[in-house]
């Protein structure tokens, strides 16, 4: 299928008379197949991904909260933490989050390597250390093995251990979607109601936010534009970083390519459906209250905006040795 | 990779003078390759054994704590239920466990569709009940559209969800270990200091209970034989189901199979590493004491004992609807 693509790519690009010239000029841009730079890291950093181990109870890796059989996401308003915390936010997806200008809603962490740390040593999170995370892998002597491979030595450091996360993570990219391909001029891709809730979309103004090929994660936006947007949850975005009061209730744009996956919706996780979260959307950003055919229609958009989910076999994770620490959950 | 094994089977299976000769008489023997009976039901049992909606909380599926990715088992101790809830007694493998007289430490499931009802429905582990878990279920169309394909029924009910999950985990059998490839005959496949703990291990009296294609599964132990097993678990076995004061202390006897994967080891997950339970069984089950060489080559065999992993690419699972009910992990 991969191959197919890339095929279809040159061809595309050697034909710019034929199909290239069919893609349409919209906000939103076509997801572009990624190329793995080293499939080796890529595989390492897989691994990684689903590891407990990298938790201090054994039982918490990135997957447990981007779940990739799910959307990159857990599906929950919060995210259940060590020892069944409770997360101050809705864990966004890791799908296509290469594509935004930062990470976290309020975009703390510069890339996709740093972001990795952050839960690791989170207490309410993964609960451990960066050092003990380290001493875990460095005592597996496969990881040791592959990181000889990939790194050129047989030390473990946590630099190491998020950069390889981080490179698998950017291939959590999601191509094909049926709106990448009415994008790329197949016409037949979409539904007419699809087409006009895209176009209702736009003519209502959330593409001045949801655009480019993430649809969303390239700027910070107040939440409650028009409307103050009525939550429980304390966060208050952007301003954690920056310290400025402009930034307040400033979080990410999150993208909303794979949306109808990566369900609750918003930075409280506090919308169950497409259809909610189009109504508060409406109302809070743009003043607006859309007819529910109209909303049922932007739903229906929003709903091609699902690509080709990561597609890979399940990693075996190489077993501890003797000398690897053991989990504590219950201390 | 699978498809090769097929037909080196069928070349075997012509060949009886050459390879099947060959075979080694043995108290285990091989593990045969799978043959998928429904490959629908399979794919179906597979997702719902991935999907944590059939929980409470929506974070705990089957593979939470018989992880495939780490030998079919979590590697904790105990495992860790709903709201962090310690659980009494060490998950057992999934793998090979269709090969098992019966389920659970304590045999109380008759079979793996019996098992699958269990931790669903058990306050300490999944939480939920078969009644929400069907509603769930049921409000996914992807997967209702599988049911009709599978059971000719558009109507979810908890036989029919357990039975595909059963059909999965049936699947889950792990072929072609090197001690497998040695009892075929391929003499290489073992170093003189595995087949030496192949031969201690029969010589101590542990293949009694370890034996048949699983090594153990087959029946139900008194753990401390010769010598008491202090444990703080208060874990009884065999008599919880049969009331038998025979029964106390009896254990259904593992599976080694893959068991340098799926430590912690016995009951209470209270030996971490082979070396300790080689130590404790031939302590307490055999009454001898085993030198640190002796120990070395017992567990230099044992880890010929891993075959192929389960290898399937990671399950994607059907959206929720917008009837869908959401889960309660806080509540």
């Amino acid at each position: 299928m991969k191959t197919r693509t890339a095929i279809l790519w040159i061809v595309a690009l050697c034909l710019p008379g034929t199909w290239v010239a069919a893609q349409r000029a919209e906000p939103i841009q076509p997801i572009t197949p990624v190329t793995v730079a080293d499939p080796q890291m890529m595989e390492l950093g897989k691994k990684l991904y689903f590891d407990p181990r990298l938790s201090k109870s054994g039982f918490i890796s990135c997957n447990s909260c981007h779940n990739l059989s799910m959307g990159g996401s857990d599906n929950l308003s919060t995210s259940i933490g060590h020892k069944w915390q409770q997360g101050p936010i809705n864990a966004p997806t890791v799908l296509n989050s290469s594509l935004s200008v930062a990470q976290f809603w309020d975009g703390r962490a510069a890339d996709l390597k740093e972001q990795a740390g952050g839960p690791i040593a989170n207490p309410g999170e993964m609960a451990f250390t960066h050092e003990l995370a380290v001493a875990v892998v460095a005592s597996i002597p496969q990881y040791v093995n592959d990181f000889e491979k990939v790194f050129g030595t047989r030390e473990v450091d946590i630099d190491k251990v998020t950069r390889a996360i981080a490179a698998f993570e950017e291939t959590l990219v999601t191509p094909n979607s049926r709106f990448d391909k009415w994008l790329l001029g197949d016409d037949a891709a979409l539904t007419a109601t699809e087409v006009e809730g895209y176009t209702l979309f736009k003519g209502s103004g959330c593409i001045a936010c949801h655009n480019g090929p993430a649809a969303g994660g390239k700027a910070f936006r107040k939440m409650g534009l028009v409307e103050p947007y009525r939550t429980d949850n304390p966060a208050q975005g952007r301003v954690a970083v920056t310290g400025r009061d402009a930034d307040r209730f400033n979080f990410k744009v999150p993208t909303i390519r794979n949306v109808e996956l990566t369900y609750p919706y918003f930075h409280d996780g506090a919308a169950d459906t497409l259809t909610q979260a189009v109504e508060v959307m409406g109302r809070v950003q743009h003043g607006r209250r859309y007819s529910d055919e109209d909303n049922a229609k932007i739903v229906a958009f929003l709903k091609t905006l699902t690509g080709d989910q990561p597609a890979f076999a399940l990693p075996q994770l190489p077993p501890s040795s003797d000398k690897t620490p053991r989990p504590n959950p219950f201390k």
